[in-house]
């Protein structure tokens, strides 16, 4: 397990350590996108990576990272959402028990998706107290380790390895944008990035109603979320202590969007595209559409980070 | 223009021709829906082609086909579908006008993305005998060249061109899956695939409620479709006397599927594949689903043919 900041080496070993069980996803285009937004825009689809997110590398690589005797405890953490089938699905991998606290009030799809990784559910109080507090008895019982979804260097390591993947595909980006909640994957994507190609710029796209990083960066300090309200119930977490430096120290700039915004370039992405992208993956997108930075004419990647949507309203009546 | 049935080498030439316009499309795996069926998917995406949907293949090539002689006098036809959008964006490739005649009632948004490729529309009220009629009267006008969707052997060899490239990637597909309405990319695919491997099985795949190519392989004749009903709104049309003699030489099955079971198909593609694929695309692995034939373990080719949906009722409320 790394005990520091991961360095771009560190995301080399990642990625091929990690190789063997992730996908190398492919690189999508689409013409009437870049002539609406004037740019030459290439998708990196994490919503075909295992369980449907970029959350499989992180976890993938902290599980595989793990020594026989660390392994031989398990995993633990807590989450309702793509980190909880990440790490159930890296767990069963490496043939080890993976207990997820999840929140009495999580969608019976999600636990079922975990279940079916073969996950191990305790079901908790929705707070964020109680997911802590369960997750701590059930980690001080089992002794198992817990793994954060983004304030852990071997997370952060994993999810950098997309980037890796995109600048290794398309070398010639001028940009890398990609979506924040707990910077997890805009923390390795900046290692990444910046380490392989020092002219690139890394923007982070976050949305308005959820906007403790951009504020944090700002002001040069974390400053945690509070009543997160956004459409893209993937970023509703806040920086850590792990990923707040990185993102402070490399970021060229955190642009905040609106949910309208990040709607519309989702349903853009799924007509045009023909991609199922959650709203979390959207919002780069949307940042674009939004106009509120300049990237005319550049080459620009996209970090599409997952597809895990529930479309009962799509088929409801079938 | 071929005044016969074309043959394998025709096929390989329409490929050759279409290669600077239309996309060689990639193929995705989807190791979850391998497990649900036990088979070994592979998913041809053709909702990834040019208009989202593999017709692009069949229009470019009858438009790149024309001498300059008869494409100066432009083409027409009459469609509310996938066929309407892909002849005038050929057309506006090559330079030419492109006239689709259209129903009144065709969807505003069809209607947008057929004079967004810049083809003309003229709008008939909405029976068969209007939009011929019309169609008539508009090429005897005009002196266009009329390109019918699928009754017409450019179109059959452009649709072929999807099972060459599907079998030059996966050599060692057992058989290829196709949904079939009025049979234009089931004769090019019997054509191309049975031509390059003789071993390979072709099964069609057709919505209960407009099975007049079930009914017309089992009779030997084409019994013409009367009051199609069914979600699959690409595969209403009947069999053309151009495509239904090769399905009657070379198909070596028709299955028939329920709509419940393509809706099903359609949104594990949407969840599992995390691809917008359209109803008419979903029918082959609807007709997996209903385990009405046995392909266990083989190697399965599916060609999923576009992506084209009305994503309103989805994003409704945003």
């Amino acid at each position: 397990m790394l005990k520091t900041e991961p360095t771009l080496n560190d995301i080399r070993q990642s990625s091929a350590r990690i190789r063997p069980h992730a996908h190398w996803t492919p690189i999508l285009r689409c013409h009437s996108l870049d002539e609406m937004v004037g740019a030459t825009l290439f998708f990196k689809c994490e919503n075909f990576q295992k369980v449907g997110a970029f959350k499989f590398r992180g976890a993938c690589n902290a599980v595989v990272s793990l020594t026989d005797k660390e392994a031989s405890r398990g995993v633990a953490t807590h989450s309702s959402g793509n980190h909880a089938q990440a790490l159930a699905l890296a767990a069963r991998m490496r043939g080890i028990p993976a207990t997820i606290v999840m929140p009495s009030n999580a969608p019976e799809v999600k636990k079922a998706a975990v279940a079916g990784y073969g996950g191990e559910i305790v079901s908790c109080e929705p707070t964020l107290a109680a997911r802590e507090e369960t997750l701590a008895r059930v980690v001080e019982k089992s002794r198992a380790v817990m793994i954060h979804p983004y304030n852990n260097y071997d997370v952060i390591a994993g999810q950098g390895t997309a980037a890796l993947e995109f600048l290794e595909d398309i070398p010639d980006l001028d940009a890398i944008l990609v979506p924040v909640g707990g910077g997890g994957l805009l923390s390795g994507t900046l290692i990444a990035a910046k380490g392989v190609k020092p002219s690139i710029m890394v923007i982070a796209a976050e949305p308005e109603g959820a906007d403790d990083a951009y504020r944090s960066w700002k002001a040069g300090e974390i400053i945690p979320m509070v009543g997160p309200k956004t459409v893209a119930d993937g970023l509703l977490t806040s920086l850590g202590d792990k990923t707040f430096p990185v993102i402070q120290r490399l970021v060229d700039e955190i642009v905040t969007v609106s949910d309208e915004a990040t709607l519309k370039a989702m349903r853009l992405i799924w007509e045009r595209v023909k991609l199922v992208v959650e709203p979390s993956g959207a919002v780069p997108l949307g940042m674009l559409l939004e106009q509120k930075i300049d990237l005319c004419g550049k080459k620009i990647g996209i970090i599409l980070s997952g597809g895990n949507v529930d479309l009962s309203r799509f088929f409801a009546n079938t």
